[in-house]
């Protein structure tokens, strides 16, 4: 398959971030499937509308299904589900599976490329890590606010396999970088991802503005993002990897663009204030596990975790 | 005066826990005066009722009143006032005061007894630690659930001065202790009360009970407690006091209590899911400071601090 050739795409998982970079993609010239469930009549009717900060479009008549089977093999499966919802990804990706499919994870979260490459095999699996600001507004309408650009890197960290994948994207109106280590690109996501999320849900569903501007959460950032570093670079190091992240350069720096941003919302939080299922395990558990399991002390990270299961409206209701 | 005799006893703040044991030194003889505001035509018209697991009973003419100014002089001010109204208690206590008359703080929270002393003079000033678990069930209804001890000690650790307060309890319905170190015994307190009222407001305004069933909270919580032995310890020698707390005995002795007890709501819980302002400050924030001016590192305590201030709901209405 040459580059810039369109490709069959299946996104399934079509919130506010499937939706939006699928339809990019369907821009893009690609034939995009949309698995779809509660939005699929909207979207059949109206179409696919796209507010964004990098220009407004509508997709008239964007392919919408209601099942896999519908879909069938595609090349390129982009897996937009929430990681709370991993356990129904196997079944509805099998179906969409061919002979080289490959799977991208735009996904939150650590640990769930592994679950995936045990499931599909490990070459045909990679990351996705979306640095954006995206809200669905109403059945087919999404509203792409801020950012916007999206990380990917093979499970395996396959420079050729990366550079290939990295073709799907031409010509898609997406700042699109690749990252030669896939677990470094993960933890640099959670250094925002675990302090944010966090102390965004368990200081009662605040924007990330209130957490800047009170010197006690900032702090709590910080200390967070400190010990992120630590169980990132431990965690490298265990899996052999010779890249490190550089606290010393990233977290001034993650916490200039958070200063920086509007009253941001992150996904836990509209997650949390709207009583859905949080992602607490990719985000935080999993992390946890391997700081713990290397022996790294990262107390903020314990009791947010602590706090954020708690917290979860899944495990309140379920208990 | 010697023991037992009658004493005047002036109850500032009577909620719940004033309303109690204002109760239990009038049952047992001494001449108590509520000040009170919202309850006053209730127990004016009906009376005081207690509800006790140590025995039932009824004041049928408590001396109840709407101004200091009322009560006067008297030979002691018990304050049961919440640490977030501390403002409200000096002009309160200055209007009940003769040269003789002794405060005892029956109050949560570290340093208030200092503010006390400075308004009033430091002999006179003793705290008051009540564990105990009462309610307010309706206006001049209070309901003592569970335990109910008070330990009170001298702000100055004067022993003579220790023993003539202790007297005034003689013949109460109230398992008292004295204590030979104020500040011993505050951390003590606080050893309890930073854990539990932290994390079960951070947790989402949750009992006792299900902190200590969530593996992760009830390992948060044991950190915290080694955190406050910790600080504790530093701030008792920085004080030039020769005792420590013993964190080896005294929290698995803490845990194993807190797991015999109901589902119990500490009352900062209360106050939170009530909506009231949190004894943030008193409970946390000083201890914090203490810790902090010492450099005894408290990131369990640093946290639930930060989380506190944000989810005090007086800090929200003002923010």
């Amino acid at each position: 398959m040459t580059t810039g050739s369109p490709r069959r795409v299946a996104v399934i998982g079509a919130g506010a971030v499937g939706c939006y970079y699928g339809a990019r993609l369907a821009q893009a010239g690609h034939e995009v499937h949309f698995l779809m469930r509660s939005d699929y009549e909207a979207v059949r009717e109206h179409g696919l509308e796209v507010r964004s900060k990098d220009g407004d479009f509508h997709l008239d008549k964007p392919l919408v299904h209601r099942t896999p089977e519908e879909i069938g093999p595609v090349d390129w499966v982009v897996c937009a589900l929430k990681a709370t919802a991993v356990q129904d990804a196997r079944d509805l990706i099998a179906r969409c599976l061919g002979e080289d499919t490959r799977i991208l994870l735009l996904m939150n979260g650590l640990g769930l490329e592994n679950t995936f490459a045990e499931w599909f095999g490990a070459e045909r699996i990679f990351g996705g890590l979306a640095f954006t600001c995206i809200n669905r507004l109403a059945p087919g309408v999404v509203h792409h606010i801020d950012y916007g650009a999206v990380t990917i890197a093979h499970f395996q960290d396959d420079p050729a396999a990366l550079q290939d994948a990295r073709s799907l994207w031409d010509g898609a109106t997406v700042t699109l970088h690749t990252a030669p280590s896939l677990l470094a690109a993960r933890w640099n996501k959670l250094l925002w991802n675990i302090p944010y999320n966090g102390l965004a849900v368990t200081a009662g569903g605040i924007t990330t503005d209130r957490v800047m501007s009170d010197p006690g959460l900032r702090d709590a950032a910080e200390a967070t993002m400190r010990e992120v570093i630590a169980a990132a670079n431990a965690d490298l190091a265990a899996h052999g990897q010779a890249g490190r992240l550089d606290g010393d350069e990233a977290i001034p720096a993650m916490l200039r663009a958070t200063e920086e941003m509007a009253a941001y919302r992150p996904s836990t939080m509209i997650d949390f204030v709207e009583g859905r299922p949080l992602e607490v395990e990719a985000i935080f558990g999993e992390p946890l596990r391997r700081a713990q399991a290397l022996g790294v002390p990262v107390p903020y990270i314990t009791l947010l975790t602590a706090l954020m299961r708690t917290l979860d409206p899944a495990r309140a209701s379920a208990g």
